[in-house]
């Protein structure tokens, strides 16, 4: 089932390794197949290495498994819940990578410093709230994604042009049209939030970059009239 | 004698290399037989390279070499005081990985800032004081042990739910359940001192974590409900 | 057609994944030939895995395309206002390698503090303004290239003995006699911009190194009295 | 001629890449035969890559070529100077390694702050002070030599005791009994020197470590006391 979905989803998991963003088995990838609802998703605290596609779980948008001898990753509910609400999103990655969770835990927005940035995130890269006692203590994980969506609703951002979100003293979670460009997005996050780092360092009262400059270098790669790259 | 945990602490000290946790000889794993009363150690000041089981040294718990032709870590005796007073610890391991061991040099314990440091500890990553003149001139290596267990006295800390701590001035010592554990944790240690490094300095006036938010991610993984990985 | 060259361009772009300074496909490097007014550029947002010579693209100094099924770098109007200012460039790299990326968007030049920069760099290594709006939405890259050329020849600098700038909130251009010095130059940045950040955050109030000494390094490595390497 | 030296000084100088302490040609090693006189270096501006013993250069103490058809390290006078003056240097090695570096430009020696310090260097890791215009202006290298003495004299520092040294706004000098022994130098300064910078960083205010300790950790490693590491 899905055979060429869990081939790609277990590539993307494998990619967070090859790019440094995961240390053990500290983050995952999930990919959803829209047309039938269901989403492929590496298993709960298995070692990437020697991991195989048919060690992917499969469950659907309740949560329920529908494939798989092993537990889905215990982040599984807050994909869902980015799933249900952002019929956009094809892949969603989550990672604990370096300066970005250090950001998190500063509990900073990634300024908009430069190009770099601005290639891929049309906005700051927005940082949700941390979670209340209630939040943690109830249903956490699917509440860990309430309140990535309660800060793109409160900010009017969309998932698609701000493909992804830190979380208050936790982590990263990065989306994309498919499983694969969400890790590519989770590593430009991890780059950028190192670069904003360092400018912040070598420049305490640099300003954010002005916001035609956002605009031009995220059209020139998005959009009708984007010219980076080959026609496809 | 004991070839199966020679092989294993073999396996623990080269991990250490892998994970980037030491520069030439600079770290020690130790694993022990419980029923035996037997301590299998790196022997001091041996490259890792081409470094074999049968070079690991075995120390009964008063430091008596029991087998080895080489001679013990000179941190054994550290190692053996931690062995005594904790049942529970099964391994050891001692490095000076770099941002662990600047705060160390900062003596300073790495405040709780977010889950990757819930995720395995249950307190702030303590940080044991300087020793006296007199410590350093008698039994130095037994008595960094006696500082060690001083702090989690004091401090009320379990060695099980905080598997490791820095020494001022010097390193980290790492605990496990053996000895694969004790470098794992040693890992963690560093990466947790690199990201709360970087959190500081992101935001200098930053506050630790909720404690509700430690106490979930750290049962997520731990005790009777736990529910992040395989059934066992 | 330029089949040298255009191995010569290709190898240079590899050399730029092999020195760290890019992810994914930020970053392309060019190489000119004088005599036939052609210059040879990375294809754009095409990935260097797998990239051959025959992925190349040719085209003349007014941005004509003379060979190539693929579009060029969208940064090739920036190269070209280099290459038809400065007949002494042959070749030009462009990163967003994150150091030198991190001063840019900090806004600032790096200053000369050490033999380092010196051997090397026979000024400052300057830093660009940001473009006006108008700049940026009119001939973006074109103008990217003007504000370049600007800087220069306000500050009396000469891309020979000052082989590479910041562009503000952007990245770096590295000039060289050929495309692989041009990536030389772009590694010697990283590395300065680097210990740059590092010299300052050890001692907040250190001022430029004496001029005296950038002579001294600059003119052992460069110019008719070198003794620096090997008789050519 | 001293064919196992020049083969031991190659080794060495590749150790240098392997430690991550160079960049392209940016660094080199030396060894002396004390009994002939002679000095095996790196020659100048070579690249590490494909390099062979037979490439090094033979040199006697006042600086005449005795063997090899390339020209020696540019840097080969301060070599000299520091073999002529004392005599129990074996080895001796120049590198810009990043960390190190930072602390030469900021032009402050590296206080002692840890063990790890403490296990190679019996004081801080002193900064000889910048060279004056009539000292760059004339014989450069031999006057770098010389500031680096004047250094250790006036601080009463002995190089066996403390095997290496920055030179302000330059790099880093290293000793040792050997070639190899001066590489393993100029490595525990860079990991040092990170240390240190990131110790400040967390504790702006941190104090040097206890002296006493600094005095247990160099004589467990070193002296007749000595008790690291196997018996030879």
């Amino acid at each position: 089932m899905l055979e060429e979905l869990k081939e790609r989803v277990l590539r993307a998991n494998l990619e967070l390794v090859k790019n440094g963003l995961v240390l053990f088995t500290w983050g995952n990838v999930s990919g959803i197949d829209r047309e039938k609802g269901l989403v492929v998703i590496k298993p709960s605290g298995v070692s990437y290495e020697g991991m195989k596609a048919e060690d992917m779980v499969i469950v659907d948008l309740d949560g329920n498994i529908a494939e798989g001898k092993l537990r889905p990753s215990s982040d599984t509910p807050t994909h869902l819940e980015l799933y249900r609400k952002y019929p956009k999103i094809g892949g969603v990655t989550h990672t604990h990578s370096t300066f970005a969770t250090a950001w998190a835990q500063a509990g900073r927005d990634i300024p908009f410093y430069g190009t770099t940035h601005a290639d891929y995130f049309h906005s700051d890269i927005p940082c949700a709230r941390s979670l209340t006692r209630e939040e943690i203590e109830g249903e956490y994980e699917k509440n860990t994604g309430k309140v990535i969506i309660e800060r793109f609703t409160e900010s009017g951002l969309d998932p698609v042009e701000t493909p992804g979100v830190l979380v208050r003293s936790h982590g990263v979670f990065a989306f994309g049209k498919d499983a694969a460009q969400s890790v590519y997005h989770a590593t430009v996050i991890e780059e950028v939030a190192k670069m904003a780092y360092l400018t912040e360092q070598i420049s305490p009262d640099v300003s954010r970059a002005d916001g035609f400059m956002m605009e031009k270098h995220y059209l020139r790669k998005h959009g009708k009239n984007a010219y980076y790259g080959q026609k496809s």
